[in-house]
């Protein structure tokens, strides 16, 4: 313990605090604290319909956060990534301005990811395939030096719930990131479940019903096709996401107000999704037996509405559910999950091994 | 590891060879043998419709090996136990008459167990719940001190591909275990994995078809009830066993032959069973992301015509299927796995501790 103390004296990251007088017996004992201010990581999320960015210190607190709401699917994956790495760079200007000295940069894509290589191997509803995301960002920011890391949104959602939400309390569980797409991220034994080749979590191309329409990768009746943001909207009669038009991120706080009113129809969509999720994650349950299922993304928000569908399909489904039912969790960190764990992820690295360079 | 060997020699599980002349330079080494003779673990299987037992010793040879079809449904669970510690008791004998000493029993059964109380919790195609079967065998047997194991038959069929079969080969598996029900042995980093609850691979209950008939556990369309052996005999108008009358295991023999004879109804009964498989092992794939499917039960000899629909399904379906094929496997243990785990599971033990008693 003691050279890791010191490892973070040279660094700058620990603050001796002066002797501590808590009132027990015994030499007063010198206090430390964290010098949170010093050092933070930048969160970047290349969402399908948006593109965030977050500064998060040492401490975890949110020093800088942005959303800007995108259709992604409708332009060039340059122009993405320009307009991504012009957001990070405004995250990077406002950590100088605070002094703070940046760790690295935590990239959440909606894609499968070749972590090690720093790729985005495949994201089906952006329609992009093998882009070498990392150098991408590190020639447009012109920073050679600088780490910059990239996974799965749903797979750094999950881990934002175990580092920042209520992840310890939680046991086992399947973290489910509701958007456009729809993904998973299973921690098991409070670590991240990446499977052999790390695709693990893809539950978005589970298939509700073999008979369903067409989904962007190629199946029929994928649940992110029959349960997903889009497929909610429409049932509800609001206006899914039109390229480049107006403003998109307006479709879900008024399917929320809808809810909130009463209307049949909303009810009725969220009231179906939350069904075609009981039954994938019935199926999911009965292969990994979580303690938990938690919430996320924009699903979080539809939590009241979506829970009573899913937790009637569980209890029916699930056959170990009779001896103990599997919890529903509502996360708290809503759809900035991601783009924070994505930040966090930097962090985590930072304070596991504070004298290294964070690198995968 | 010396204090290992001694202790081996101590319990004469390890015999001198004498010196080893292999022709290299340098002293003659002495060389060590197992004595797989001495030591020996009982296997026991409770299934729907036959119990098995195997005495199998330290190397791993099958000494003794019995299967008695019946269909147990039809009977109480009280006879039944009686009837399969018979068999265990039948075992032991043959183990005393060879002079091997039984180093426990390891029992596989059709349902959730409790591992660490000796209980079947549910097993919902016996229909039996709660029933203490560790201690139930124990009184029958009348042997206080032998340690009885017991665990779902699935679980030990993929521990015994792990220890007996292609294991190692095989990278993260997803065992299939085909009989009148269908469960999961999920080997992740080799080992098996549980869940949280220990109620892990029950794929059995797995929706491929939300309309589908009623299951014995309550739910409709479960892949066991689509899918398995008894769907596929009446599927290909052969009797399903019925309870107490006739020999029930010569329905699969007769199946194989229809479908070497190019039945059109057999082979669209395995075709169909195959495609449902498909499509609940590519929701697995999607969530676990395993390197190999292992077809073993009563799948095994039903590969080569369940082959094509399934991988058809897997390439399909599964969202990285494009960057790496999910590969099949057909385990050589076929439907004798399950006992055959049973007793590897107490060979393990003994290996792994020769000096402590053999306990969860």
């Amino acid at each position: 313990v003691s050279v890791l103390v010191q490892e973070l004296f040279k660094l700058g990251l620990l603050v001796e605090l002066g002797a501590q007088t808590d009132g027990r017996i015994g030499r007063p004992r010198s206090g430390l604290g964290v010098n949170g201010d010093r050092v933070a990581a930048v969160g970047l999320e290349i969402g399908v319909d948006y593109l965030a960015v977050c500064v998060t210190d040492l401490l975890r607190r949110v020093r800088f956060h942005r959303v800007e709401a995108i259709d992604n699917r409708g332009v060039t994956v340059d122009r993405v990534l320009d307009r991504a790495a012009r957001l990070a760079g405004t995250a990077l200007e406002r950590a100088a301005v605070d002094s703070v000295s940046v760790a690295g940069i935590g990239v959440a894509v909606p894609g499968m990811v070749d972590i090690d290589a720093g790729c985005l191997l495949v994201a089906p509803n952006l329609d992009w395939a093998d882009r070498a995301i990392v150098a991408e960002l590190r020639g447009r920011l012109g920073n050679a030096d600088l780490p910059i890391l990239i996974d799965n949104e749903a797979n750094l959602a999950g881990l934002a719930e175990l580092w920042l939400g209520a992840g310890a309390d939680l046991g086992d569980y399947v973290y489910v990131w509701g958007s456009i797409g729809i993904g998973a991220g299973l921690v098991v034994d409070g670590k991240l479940f990446r499977g052999s080749r790390g695709f693990a979590g893809e539950i978005g191309h589970i298939v509700v019903d073999p008979s369903g329409p067409e989904c962007a990768c190629g199946g029929h009746g994928c649940l992110e096709r029959m349960a997903g943001q889009e497929a909610i909207l429409a049932a509800a009669g609001l206006p899914r996401i039109a390229s480049g038009l107006g403003s998109p991120d307006s479709s879900l706080p008024q399917l929320i107000e809808l809810l909130n009113d009463g209307n049949v129809r909303a009810l009725a969509a969220v009231r179906d999704a939350g069904a075609l999720l009981g039954i994938a994650l019935s199926d999911i349950s009965n292969v990994i037996d979580p303690d938990t299922i938690v919430l996320g993304g924009n699903y979080a928000d539809l939590t009241p509405w979506l829970a009573q569908p899913l937790e009637d399909a569980l209890a029916n489904q699930v056959i170990a559910a009779e001896r103990r039912p599997i919890l529903l969790h509502r996360s708290t960190l809503g759809p900035d999950a991601a783009v924070r764990g994505a930040a966090a992820w930097i962090i985590e690295r930072v304070l596991a091994r504070p004298g290294m360079a964070v690198s995968y």
